[in-house]
């Protein structure tokens, strides 16, 4: 916790620029101003010590890139571009077993500050608070791109095929790992402990999915697939539409290679996890397949993971109800609620 | 805490209605879609246990009202229209010592529905998790109103009048006397605690202040006038202005009688306690005096608070400082993190 107010806006001042397209009035006054043209689209994401993360594991640089990576996957989701966001941060006093000191307020801000700056998503406000335990509240705001839409879940028909876009299960790995092995775990499960600490917002491919007519609808998977592809296909008031299913058919092989390692040294079966795996924050689309080849070789020229990359996971049907490699699946996925 | 996530979102959805003007796309997306023409302005405000309220004087319906309120006023304090808001909940689970059951949670939702009704401010988004202390944390987005003027802090020119709308002093009090008795203090000073529990975002005042181009600038007084006046009257970079200072002139008499009465019980300076005081929301303007005596009269008809309603408190000077009642005025305000 900073000493007074005004040393904790002095870090946040020296962290992030106060300016950006669209911005008419930065931090400072009582409100900040948004001049945009057209549709805006805002979504808040909590992110609290012990529920979301902890700091045995977590740099400070980790918490402040993942509370705002994982709101920003909010706007990939709606095929959005980046406008700006708001940060509350609920901090412990400075001495005690809770402390958050300088030095780590400090690393926490610059870990932020360098995927707002690399996402060209400036802050634009905020609010301080004492508190018991470390909580970051992230509000954004994204515009259409240049496609002009946005795109919305409960939107696929049956058919569609069902495309997800960048590495899943893998975040779950890490946080296994984590969890047993603490920071070590980065050394032997690098690539599942960063999608982990530092996931990625794509808010690249959200807009370049929004450029193609046969994208139906987008999500972002941030509880695994399990729990999420259900509120994707869900009914559709407006439309009258009623409730969807999918068949899935994926297999091992398209899996990341530290998902079926890890899950092979634990006797576990790697598609299972990696259906249930939470926080990838990977994109799922329903395409039309009329235009899925487009679509695919699209994100191709965007995609800079390794594989995965884009995955063809199935096809959206009219009977409700998951089913993956010809079995029906209904095990749910994480809930931070249980 | 709700015993699932589903449990949460049937208590929303059972308090908030789910749509709005200007809001294409409402609560259960991956973002809100706001479709308004012309700027938006955003702020956000944390309403934290123990930093901000009191579990023992504030009813769970105080709890709900007042995080929005809080949020609300920094709309007022723009002279903007409302559009929607977001809320992030924090909540202890629903056994043990800061336990939140349902009940509590259910009464908390329905202050804060009861002030988004009456102030037209949907709720279109937020996020919930698991904590060890009650947090709330909102942001609020607005629009100008019919006047097409937002309203900023640092706009006064010398000579302009101060002028305060709503009465000042009065939350002190009101936290004073609740830290005293507790809850019984809401008999003994039903004003004043009334405006600590449950202040009156004024967004109606806001708005008619920005119809008159003789109001300068406008902020919200939210810790206190000795604390928020050198920022109303602080440096504007972009105007290449200096700071400027007030000279104040208030006299006992216009304060609120719960404030006189309470620092006549305790051999206190009600001017000087009313200046330090904090929460009160009232709005500070900033007025050309050419036309002060026509924004006078127009806000004496959107008022319904008794006195002291609006109060010239002094002018503007170009001399950095405050002044009050002819003598240096330097003693800080309220400072939450102090």
């Amino acid at each position: 916790m900073p000493a007074s107010e005004q040393d904790f806006l002095d870090s946040i001042n020296r962290h992030f620029p106060n300016t950006g397209p669209g911005i008419a009035l930065g931090r400072g006054d009582d409100c900040a101003i948004i001049d945009q043209a057209g549709p805006l689209c805002l979504s808040t994401d909590l992110f609290v010590e012990h529920a979301h993360f902890r700091r045995s594991y977590f740099t400070p640089q980790d918490i402040g890139h993942k509370a705002l990576a994982a709101a920003a996957s909010d706007l990939a989701a709606m095929g959005a571009a980046p406008v700006g966001f708001a940060l509350s941060l609920v901090l412990p006093a400075a001495t005690g077993p809770t402390a958050v000191d300088d030095a780590f307020l400090d690393a926490l801000l610059s870990g932020m500050a360098a995927l707002s700056s690399r996402l060209a998503l400036p802050l634009i406000g905020g609010d301080l608070s004492a508190g018991p335990t470390l909580a970051l509240d992230i509000t954004v705001l994204g515009r259409p791109g240049t496609s002009g839409r946005l795109l919305r879940r409960c939107m696929a028909q049956p058919g569609d095929a069902l495309v997800v876009i960048g590495p899943f299960g893998l975040a779950r790995v890490g946080l296994l790992a984590l969890e047993i092995a603490g920071r070590t775990a980065v050394e032997t499960w690098p690539d599942a402990t960063n999608a982990h600490l530092r996931p990625e917002p794509r808010l690249s491919e959200g807009q370049t999915l929004a450029g193609f007519p046969a994208v139906r609808g987008l999500m972002d998977v941030s509880d695994g697939l399990a729990r999420d592809l259900p509120r994707f296909l869900g009914s559709d008031a407006a439309r009258n539409a009623a409730p969807l299913g999918a068949e899935l058919s994926i297999t091992a092989e398209a899996l990341h290679p530290e998902v079926r390692a890890f899950c092979a040294a634990r006797g576990a079966d790697p598609v299972a996890e990696a259906v249930l795996g939470g926080e990838d924050y990977a994109l799922l689309a329903a395409v039309d397949p009329a235009g899925l080849a487009a679509v695919l070789a699209a994100l191709t020229d965007t995609l800079t993971d390794t594989l995965p990359g884009a995955l063809v996971i199935g096809s959206v049907t009219a009977t409700p109800g998951l089913r993956l490699n010809g079995r029906p699946f209904t095990k749910a996925g994480f809930d931070h609620f249980g």
